[in-house]
């Protein structure tokens, strides 16, 4: 493809500040097609030498200049050194920090969440729910685990989820065992169209699949929602990083790791 | 506490990258203590403007000023201009896109990660093994599940999990079940210490938790790695996002999403 740049993530740690940043960038040109490398790990005078090499020859090949984004720390002086000047002392200079010390606390609470996030998903348990920070209601793959397992993983939030099924649509309330939990309850809807898109790559020709099936569950689920006065989001168009930091902020949920 | 500095990040959309790019740079301070507030979907002008005398308070209430880490795009043209330069077009200043929209392909990328992931938790099914990208292996709590769970959400990777037991000590074998997938096994330890210390906080005064019995198991599944030339890395002072990029690259797994 002769339109496709080769971009390279440079880092001597692991990379992931490079990506988000560089990736946030690119993605304002989504016309344009990338070719993404990331290299991590380029913490010494060889391995900086072998990824120049590396992008030299990749500038020769394609006959035009890869894109670099580095977020090595000694390059990244220029942006610590008016944070220096505002907090009064000098950066530890430390190559990055950020993803490579684990600190005991955050690693229980991220622990903690992410087995107690196993344990409750897909209504999969209801001891303990008591202990939840937010349980996500919804129908059949609306989006309920990922976002769960998101928001422990992440933020080291306790999130259950449990299913909205036919059966509470008969019985027009919330399903007996996360009634008394209403205050930790959020709603997450989506789309039939793409429901049934969802479900057919999972059981295809399926009545669970089926449009017709999938408008009468999502359009109960919503009602029962209202009724309950249960907070609601449309998972429909947005990513699962994007769900989970809205349902941390507009249930003011307090995150327990950075 | 008086040398604590508020740090806002402000987003129009979900403040993901201002924390990540914001977080690394403030763990150059180590010496200083943080109050960190996010505050994403600014994205209008009276929220702009609600941010602003927020930010002034702050100001105003602590006698000094707050930090600001900013995604807001507008503010990001100066960075932005240079690449359209290199790139030959014009950015599509489209706010925040990276995080915002779901991609179809990705999204079920994701999904059958996670699926595949949380089935093959733990040993927990040694069906379908041969679909897995990698095979985590170690003693109970040395940080295999939620080393799984961040590469199947982060990176679309079919990653299974399995644990080494007194049991395949005995043996001096790896299990059964995983040993026709050499190729993909890729170990952690973890140190002694460390491990009593994770294991006492889930079954205080155990045999299982005890020093004794956890410098036994890390220094036989060490050996047993060594005996088989399984790839392992040590994953005591490391967190959950370096050991699984570390993976990443060893591995040479491919990602399947950004």
């Amino acid at each position: 493809m002769p339109d496709r740049r080769t971009v390279f993530f440079v880092s001597d740690r692991t990379g992931i500040t490079a990506e988000m940043l560089g990736n946030s960038l690119l993605s304002q040109f989504d016309t344009l097609d990338f070719q993404r490398k990331t290299i991590p790990f380029v913490d010494t005078p060889e391995r900086i030498d072998e990824v120049l090499k590396r992008i030299d020859d990749t500038a020769a090949a394609e006959g035009r200049r890869p894109l670099v984004f580095s977020s090595i720390v000694d390059e990244a002086m220029s942006i610590l050194a008016p944070l220096e000047s505002e907090l009064g002392v000098k950066s530890s200079h430390a190559a990055g920090r950020t993803h490579g010390i684990a600190n005991a606390a955050q690693y229980f609470a991220r622990m903690e969440a992410i087995n107690f996030t196993q344990a409750h998903d897909d209504g999969a348990s209801t001891r303990d729910l008591a202990k939840a920070q937010v349980i996500l209601i919804g129908v059949s793959r609306c989006g309920k685990t990922p976002t769960s397992l998101y928001l422990a993983l992440q933020f080291g939030i306790l999130a259950a989820n449990f299913p909205l099924t036919p059966d509470d649509f008969v019985d027009k309330r919330l399903p007996g065992s996360i009634r008394h939990y209403k205050d930790k309850l959020f709603g997450l809807t989506i789309d039939p169209d793409r429901l049934t898109q969802i479900r057919e790559a999972r059981r295809p020709g399926s009545q669970y699949a089926s449009l017709v099936n999938c408008r009468y569950e999502v359009r109960e689920a919503q009602l029962l929602m209202q009724l309950e006065g249960v907070p609601a989001l449309d998972a429909t168009s947005r990513s699962i990083e994007e769900i989970a930091t809205t349902i941390v902020h507009r249930a003011g949920l307090q995150r327990q790791i950075y």
